[in-house]
């Protein structure tokens, strides 16, 4: 064999011995017994003086507790492969400061992260943006003072977030409101921070379930009696962000002493007005919706009329009433009445907590454009009243009367006319031929296709309007006086 | 003022200078900056040489974590009043070894109570009876050798339950059987305890989603074929128990080194035939089950024909196969037939995992009762040509016809009814009653309505057989001599 040749076959050799020493990383397991209790899923490593995440964590982990430990910063690669069964992840007490932008790339199914009591000083854009399967996330006890906007981006299914004992000086209005916000969430705890100003005119119309979890005592807020305002109601609505920390609701006074003030009782220390709580106004015929604004989301709701009439949920039921249970749970009561005034009752019920709302409805006794009905009817009248004297007025002194053609009749005749004036009958005599021709006054009717005015009143008695006086050329005085004044626009007769 | 009434005013302000200091219990709440950090309704006083837990805790408390203390005994008054709210009671590492049977009663809605890694030795009868809500109950890594049998009783939500690194030797059957078995639980983790025998035959028909969280690797459970059937069964299903600890399933060999085995080399080391996943076999006409034995719990299930013909889950839907979809998941094949042979593959969905399940169905050719159905045909057949034959000797040697009577025509006819007694028509004649009148034979015949026999076939010739050589007096052979015994039985014709 060829020298050559034999110095190929030693090379082969060491390096398929030198391959042999490289350990297997694919397939190797945590061993438990060193560093960790493994309990089937769960890997608890905690308090095992850890500076490093454990590597090789079997596939099955459920549960990873790695809290106090000294693990100062969460790379990329902590993992090396994917955990696809890890559902809670624990590194609570670890002086953590830095956390990488992947870091959670191979870990997308966690439910439950818990990186409280670190040293985490910012959240970065988009940094927990592959869990869109977590529901609760704790940061608090932290030195967190600068969140991105974008930083819970992805969190779909978040419920609760707890960044409370931080310095964080912006509310992440975000979170609950507008295009960004989480739709899951139903705990923000702000508690224990730097916030100076809370963003009330954003917060008041937010649902009833998402205040309920939006803490925000202990901070720096500077009194007002709007805050006062927005604390008061909450209080009445008995929310739990509200009741639970009623005494840890305080606000810093703006004058220059920075006194510091219970939150509920700056009615007193700055003269704010006493807070009610308002009614429910309506007005008549208007579409009014209430809406069951409960403390928790997600509930069964029955609405019950002031009469203690159960308003039925299913919308095939028939149903007598003008109020209707909409899908979502609110009442849509139409056509509203002076009489649907009352206590409205909304009973809500969850698998553990039950809740009942009373709204109280008042309507007025006008529609939404003040006394508009009645003043229309009061200013036609007196428009009515109005013309009716001019026109008595033009009918004295202006008669379109041919006089001047027959002179000798016209000065007889002006007397009786002046006396049947006030008289503005739309009805035809019913006198028979003989007693019409008697008389000589030359009246014309409208025909009786035009008798239908200008506010759409038809004279009952227009087709028998046959005018044959005028044809005879003689006047009579009409029958049913009290009817011709109150038709007076519609069917005045034209004299000629 | 006499001086008994000083004294006694005296003694008043005393009082209440006394009733003054002592502290209010009622309303005072716990101070978290000195003892624990509080986050909204998280309370955290981990690791701080607690020897006691903090009373006076806030009513809306929903987590207490005091892991990693010094706490040695759960009193029963720990907490003086009701947690209504406390979902997640953490104890760990704290040296527990003592809780009173009394210890849960103000802490109802508990969902989630770590215990692990702790010094309990036993667990005494109804201790964890009032949580009626737990649904995850850790007890690992304690020294626990006794569980009393009603020690779980009441925990009717539970889901998860972690036993594993004690010293339990007997395994808890009633946990997932019989009456007493926790209906949600779907992981029980006995693993790195001391159990020696399992209860195989208890263990094998429960369903998958039992044993696919029935954890009990690293036990000192002694080896044997059976137990190698079990769990290559589990391991051909890939049930996560048997499929994640794969290495840690040993046994002790009996011989007397006690070798310690790996339970899926059982079969080379003691000889075990080689497992094999047997077919569903059936028998003809049979009424078939299968259930779509899931990994896990509530899933939503398809099924799938041999023919890629998918099974209406629906039941109102219209469905002219023989299989039926059953509420529950199962599928019923009524009256199966050999060609229903294949496999039967069922599709299983849940939120978070998706399951296809292959059943192999084998239908025999014959009834459960062996070759019954060929017997009967036969046996039915041959009395049928008995039962002619001997007819026909009777009405050969033993018609009881009236000759007696009519000496003359009675011996003219004989031969002529002889002949047609093989023709046992069942259609009336159709001839007019004059042609009839010819006749001098008394024969009637069953009415066209009762034709309907005792194996319900009609003769479809019925109409077409108009007897006319009867009529003429003359003896001729029929036209369906076949048809006419094979209606032996139903159409005989009754001769007066």
């Amino acid at each position: 064999m060829p020298p050559s040749i034999m110095w190929c076959i030693r090379w082969a050799v060491y390096l398929s011995f030198i391959l042999a020493l490289i350990p297997r990383s694919r397939g190797s397991t945590l061993n438990c017994h060193k560093m960790c209790i493994c309990a089937s899923n769960i890997v608890s490593c905690s308090k095992m003086n850890l500076t490093m995440v454990p590597s090789e964590l079997p596939k099955y982990t459920s549960v990873l507790d790695i809290s106090f430990n000294e693990i100062t910063g969460l790379r990329a690669q902590w993992t090396r492969h994917k955990l696809p069964n890890l559902h809670n992840l624990l590194l609570s007490h670890n002086g953590l400061s830095f956390i990488s932008s992947d870091a959670f790339i191979f870990v997308q199914e966690l439910r439950y992260l818990d990186l409280s009591s670190n040293k985490l000083r910012q959240l970065d854009e988009f940094i927990f943006e592959p869990l869109t399967h977590l529901e609760v996330l704790l940061l608090y006890n932290n030195q967190i003072s600068q969140i991105d906007r974008t930083a819970f981006s992805g969190l779909n299914s978040l419920q609760k977030l707890y960044l409370s004992q931080n310095q964080v000086s912006r509310f992440p209005l975000e979170l609950v409101k507008d295009k960004s916000r989480l739709d899951k969430l139903s705990l923000l705890d702000l508690s224990s921070n730097r916030i100076k100003v809370l963003p009330i005119q954003d917060l008041q119309p937010l649902p009833a379930w998402i205040k309920n979890g939006l803490y925000f005592h202990n901070n720096t807020l500077i009194c007002d009696c709007e805050l006062y305002s927005l604390m008061a109601h909450w209080y009445i609505r008995r929310l739990n962000s509200a009741v639970d920390f009623k005494d840890e609701h305080t606000c810093v006074h703006p004058s220059p002493d920075k006194r510091v003030l219970r939150l509920y009782d700056l009615n007193t220390h700055m003269n704010c007005s006493t807070f009610k709580e308002t009614d429910q106004e309506a007005y008549l015929e208007q579409t009014l919706t209430l809406s069951c604004d409960t403390k928790q989301r997600n509930m069964t709701k029955t609405w019950m009329l002031p009469g203690n009439i159960i308003v039925p949920s299913d919308r095939n039921q028939s149903d007598t009433s003008n109020a209707k249970f909409v899908s979502n749970g609110t009442l849509e009561i139409k056509s509203i009445l002076p009489e649907d005034s009352g206590v409205y009752t909304c009973f809500a019920v969850s698998e553990y907590f039950n809740e009942t709302l009373y709204v109280v409805v008042r309507v007025h006794n006008y529609t939404i454009n003040g006394n508009s009905e009645t003043l229309n009817t009061a200013y036609t009248t007196l428009v009515g009243c109005l013309a009716s004297v001019v026109l008595v007025l033009i009918y004295l002194y202006l008669t379109p009367c041919r006089c001047f053609c027959c002179p000798d009749q016209g000065k007889k005749n002006q007397h009786e006319d002046s006396i049947h004036s006030s008289m503005l009958s739309a009805t035809p005599t019913h006198e028979d031929m003989a007693t019409k021709a008697e008389l000589n006054r030359h009246v014309a009717f409208i025909d009786s296709k035009d008798l239908q005015g200008q506010n759409g009143k038809v004279n009952p008695n227009g087709d028998e309007e046959v005018d044959e006086e005028a044809m005879q050329g003689k006047g009579k005085r009409k029958k049913s006086v009290a009817d011709s004044i109150s038709s007076v626009f519609s069917d005045t007769p034209i004299v000629v």
